[in-house]
């Protein structure tokens, strides 16, 4: 089977931005169509990521309205929702419909529009993706992260510090990303003193709510070819659920979809942990960053806080995370995030992800859903 | 490629429901894992088909919960929305899955809970998918249908009468229908009195609000020969957009998502029309049976109606139509009705049709999401 390229990509401003979702995604998805310099109407199927356009702003059926938007119509569209891994759920469908043949060009376009709600509003339409009996406690995913976090450092003797340095990392990264919703950094004691939001996790410890949009064109490799010699292979893809119920996991420390999802994207890429060069991780909340490191295989089981610590996951270190400045400095607009982690793994392999650029001939992605609910990971390799 | 089969389905009682979307979409996909003997762990991907279950019933994630379920986990999940062509939509998503090879065993179910709420409410939720200037001036999906009956009745010389038959033949067909809605016989004066909706529209043009779910499994046929040695082959499969905007449309007559959806399942099962022995239309108002059956080349435009008239699709007539009952008898559960569709020509082309069967070989099921917004077009052909 011929494999599936990426040659083109999107990110618009993320933060709290003065557009409705029509308006993000035909931003996002005009970008990525003059990216690639590809006419709208080469377009043949057209994947819109995104939780709750329904529930945030009583607006359904945006694919269709993308489709005229863009100038696409008759692109076949669909929504492709996954909660939180919105994204990468559309960046599987997108690549399923290059693979299967249905579709020679697909365009996806991520986002979602959250701050014009308040935060109680937002988490409380987040939260509806929870078991109700969960819900119904007030088990939201904040407190989930909490509870994991407590765990995670008895469990493997971790300092309170280490989580902390997740977030000073990414802050730190998101510094060179223009199009990040917070582009300063944070030292360890501001995070370390923000208010606890649940303990022992901080303000400063989960990714805000945002606004914002992020496109990907799809194609076979034989027709990427004809546009460019410039782009990404998707040599890896897969995805798997975890439990609904998140009590009913053997271990709360290993997201089980992570280490399925990933399994099978080193199968289909005939790689391994150790050869990929960049990752881009769901860091909605910092302790889910450890988690994704050891579950993905870049470090032991309880090391992944080491790493951290030592370095090693910066940008100069030996396998940088979230360059991007991840979900926590970028923002985490629900269904753009997964499409912008491919985003960024994009530039980086490609070597054009500019004062972020690191040395990367193959990334990853990994996007999580819900509470590691359902996850997809994503290898791409650069063929420039 | 390897053809892509389907060895299993299954429909739930349709209409007014005791259970909400998480135990509406367990019963269809345990049925249709049992109507085809496959155990739930040999699921890789699991898609559910539904298009409002956070404006419905404040709860989403509902694929992963269908994944805990059905003791699925951990197979790979996601929800397809393309508004009421939904279940037409994760047909298309399966058959991807299958044919690019991340799958060898797909579930998809659809379902939508909905008669909880009151009419208004429903219909209020469903009109969320048309453009904002619409909505703002009242013209949701049932005023279009009364402004374009208006125009063909006009526009074909056709008598009101035509349409009342649409209603009449397939009621008919519902009686034998046991997971049908209503199983009842209408006459045409019924529908003729009934109250006016959207002139020249009247109740018994319109679907009514259901609950309900409906499941196919799909996988490569190599595989489903390993099951069993009767199955039904997805032979084509296509979907368009139209424009977004209603009144943009050159002729308010004809659906432009059903000519191109339809025009690419032809060319791809190598089929046209006329082989075509048995077709599910999305009769959500009568009207639309007219549109459909000619957009997809069964008659001549503005022909449609003749046929009816002529009992040309009655069940002994040369093309039945909707032998299901259709929406307009068996229910219209937004995310179901695009599967349930399918599970009839499934029934149908495998000679398992109980009182409802016709001679079939080739089948043809049209999902029509919004009014013509997004189409999915699928033909089927039983290898018994």
């Amino acid at each position: 089977m011929e494999r599936v390229a990426i040659i083109g990509a999107s990110m618009t401003q993320f933060g709290q931005r003065d557009a409705w979702i029509r308006e993000l995604l035909a931003e996002a998805g005009s970008a990525c169509l003059d990216d690639a310099g590809v006419a709208a109407d080469a377009v043949k199927h057209l994947y819109v990521s995104n939780m709750a356009s329904g529930e945030f702003e009583g607006q359904t059926g945006v694919p269709n309205a993308l489709a005229h938007d863009l100038a696409a119509v008759p692109a076949y569209t669909a929504r492709i929702d996954q909660t939180s891994a919105s994204g990468g759920a559309g960046v599987y469908a997108a690549w399923q419909s290059v693979a299967s043949g249905a579709s020679d060009m697909t365009l996806l376009v991520g986002g979602e529009r959250m701050t014009h709600k308040t935060t109680a509003e937002a988490t409380d339409v987040i939260a509806s993706l929870t078991h109700p009996a969960e819900y119904k406690h007030g088990v939201t995913l904040p407190s989930f992260a909490g509870l994991t976090a407590r765990h995670y450092l008895e469990t493997y003797d971790a300092p309170r510090e280490a989580l902390g340095r997740v977030a000073v990392k990414n802050h730190s990264n998101g510094v060179d990303n223009p199009h990040a919703q917070f582009q300063k950094e944070v030292d360890l004691d501001t995070v370390l003193e923000s208010p606890i939001v649940a303990d022992p996790l901080r303000l400063y410890d989960f990714c805000p709510i945002t606004d914002g949009s992020a496109g990907l064109l799809l194609c076979p490799e034989s027709v990427a070819r004809e546009y460019t010699d410039e782009y990404a292979v998707v040599s890896g893809i897969g995805g798997a659920t975890d439990t609904h119920v998140v009590h009913e996991r053997a271990d709360p420390t290993t997201m089980g979809g992570v280490v399925n999802s990933s399994e099978e994207a080193y199968r289909m890429a005939d790689v391994g942990p150790d050869d990929v060069d960049v990752a881009e991780l769901h860091d909605m909340f910092t302790i889910l960053e450890f988690l994704q490191s050891e579950d993905l295989g870049f470090f032991e089981k309880g090391e992944g806080w080491k790493a951290v610590e030592a370095g090693v996951t910066d940008r100069d270190g030996d396998l940088p995370i979230n360059t991007s400045g991840g979900l926590k400095s970028k923002g985490h607009p629900l269904g753009a995030s997964g499409v912008a982690q491919v985003y960024e793994v994009y530039k980086q392999v490609l070597g054009d992800a500019g004062a972020r650029q690191v040395d990367a001939g193959t990334g990853l992605a990994c996007n999580v859903g819900g509470f590691g609910n359902c996850v997809t990971t994503t290898i791409l390799e650069g063929a420039v």
